[in-house]
């Protein structure tokens, strides 16, 4: 009995560039990515999937795409036919789609070296970098995020995925993209819940990790609320420089141990999958945020003061923290949810509170009574919101 | 325009173990895996997926496994059903495979920490390996490998993958095992075809890059022809000990330009699919080292006699260098096979040739003329081989 031993290590680096109308004849950015990626050896191809919701918003994009790669043809071979796929968490339940890109790969000859681009939301990310991850083992991958949640949350780290039999993420792999560009303009033509909703996910780390970047949000939610560029821009950067320093600080394909950045999100999991995905992640996430907050507050961790701080920001930027599928009859459905987000993490339930603003601290157990007190809390405290002042 | 960077390492670890009777109550082997795997934090759980074929000829195998693990119980725990699902290339045809396997998964709660356990051929390793890959973006995968190719080559790597289509690999990726172990028990009931065919991919190391190790190859053929287990096992761990090397040596995951250890495989690839995955993995490498000796030959590259005792030690192994597939009629098929090989690997195309046994030098063009030359040379040569002397 003998054995060889196999070790090695895999670098891997992108960049996430933040900029504004990428496909003008004027912006030089994705040309000068090309320039950098140019081999002598062979000509690149670039493919290019896109969320229909963002073609609905944006009739020129096509249009612009074409017209930019043909000022660049020197740089790389865009495939004429542009793949244009739904979008929404219900795009990552149809199996038929990742299908369809992969023959889109098959059918152009996208080979390793060359480029699969995804411009969308979230999902149509997950969705094409998961077909793209899959494909030859591998074909480099570039997103360009569209909304606030995939700008500075899942658009600039290492997963993809789509669901399977309607569970969230349940096939999927760790792969970077080769690189992340955030345009703002497309900010611009979101309705106010997509606006809204990518705010959860800064408040989250920022909960977790930051009580600065916290009073920032505090103090910026009403700018926020009103739709100011300016203070979204830099909510985005920072929210997506921490989610950054997360990945690669920690254990990147989270081999080990260690977890995502993850506060309010075993509710917001099962609570999205039980309103048939009506209520948006970055909706679930508050109301998870809120959630997750009140229980914190019980154990005595949390301080009344800030709980109340949380949630009145959260109020400020417009989320209703309350959803029916919550209710009582319905808590056993939420507190599933425990079970399932251990099981997609693996090893033990660990789930993260707050021992004060800007302080996340993970714990293994779960008291259902205590979540079952908080979701009564929040009703109670919602109902007597949404009355109007007498 | 601002952007941020993104970089970090990820480090893989796994050990090859050389072993027989895995299973049997006294070999500690396994057990100790899992003792070293153990975590106060959570129960893992193992779930194994075996190929039909091995268990036709080893029927006491999912006996043997249960009672192991019956006795190992504390270290981890055995998902009662064991999924037998068949084997050979065909089966990485199958989509409904994988989703078998992505089903067990979900239906016995396999998380991230836990365990899928493949014991078979190469194409089931792929296959479940795949499966592994995918589900909750990478399950621990163990690798049994059952044969000598898989022993000694695919086995011990970092790929996994199933066609698409019909077309080799189109699906996969790169995820190393957390684990394989090379239980030589299972080589005893191989027919002679598995016994021969893994041979040809430790023949193709050796001319490319150990000119000692050929010579032990071609000084032990009449006894690896008779089964002399002694030598395969040798063969095997040198084997298995280069392609680890090379891995770990460059660019495991083949980001950039560099290429797997591969010689006499671009006809190979084809070949094996031009007659429907008849002529197996092995058998079709063989034919492809000759072809690409002969080539090389041609080029002036190598001397005659050094080709000769190429085809010498591979028909003394007991391999048919010729296939009607290959035929004048049918090398425009063949040829085909350039151009598929080039787009799988990415980039331009890379063929690699020989300068001498030992020294593999890779080129970035193939003339068609000179490859149905060398077509003919085998065609000849064979059919003189095949009559029986006067």
């Amino acid at each position: 009995m003998s054995h060889l031993q196999q070790s090695f290590t895999v670098q891997f680096v992108y960049n996430v560039f933040f900029t504004g109308k990428l496909f003008d004849s004027t912006n030089p950015l994705l040309a000068d990515f090309f320039t950098q990626q140019a081999s002598a050896e062979t000509r690149k191809k670039l493919l290019f999937v896109i969320d229909s919701g963002v073609v609905d918003t944006h009739p020129d994009l096509p249009t612009s795409i074409k017209t930019y790669f043909a000022q660049h043809a020197d740089l790389v071979d865009l495939v004429p036919e542009l793949l244009i796929i739904p979008g929404g968490e219900v795009a990552k339940n149809d199996p038929d789609l990742v299908e369809k890109i992969v023959d889109a790969v098959d059918r152009n000859g996208i080979d390793r070296h060359s480029y699969v681009a995804a411009i969308g939301g979230g999902s149509v990310l997950d969705l094409v970098g998961y077909a793209a991850a899959i494909s030859h083992r591998g074909i480099r991958h570039i997103r360009i995020p569209t909304t606030v949640l995939s700008q500075n949350d899942s658009g600039v780290g290492v997963k993809n995925g789509v669901n399977y039999r309607s569970k969230k993420n349940f096939l999927g792999t760790f792969v970077p993209p080769v690189a992340v560009f955030n345009d703002n303009q497309f900010l611009l033509t979101l309705d106010d819940r997509d606006w809204r909703a990518g705010i959860s996910e800064a408040i989250k780390v920022a909960l977790i990790k930051d009580n600065a970047f916290f009073e920032w949000i505090e103090s910026h939610a009403e700018r926020l609320a009103a739709r100011d560029m300016t203070a979204m821009q830099y909510l985005i950067h920072r929210c997506a420089e921490m989610h950054l320093q997360h990945i690669s600080s920690g254990d990147p394909f989270e081999m080990g141990s260690s977890r995502p950045l993850d506060f309010g999100h075993w509710s917001a999991h099962k609570l999205e999958q039980l309103t048939n995905f009506e209520t948006r992640h970055g909706e679930a996430v508050a109301i998870g945020i809120a959630l997750d907050s009140l229980y914190s507050q019980q154990l005595g961790w949390l301080t009344e003061a800030d709980t109340s701080r949380i949630l009145t920001t959260l109020r400020t930027l417009g989320f209703t923290l309350y959803q029916p599928m919550l209710d009582t009859d319905n808590s056993a459905g939420v507190l599933k949810g425990l079970a399932e987000f251990r099981e997609h993490l693996g090893g033990q339930l660990t789930i993260m509170l707050l021992q004060g603003i800007g302080r996340g601290v993970e714990v293994h157990e779960i008291d259902a009574d205590h979540v079952r007190q908080a979701i009564a809390t929040l009703r109670e405290q919602e109902s007597l919101n949404l009355q109007p002042a007498l």
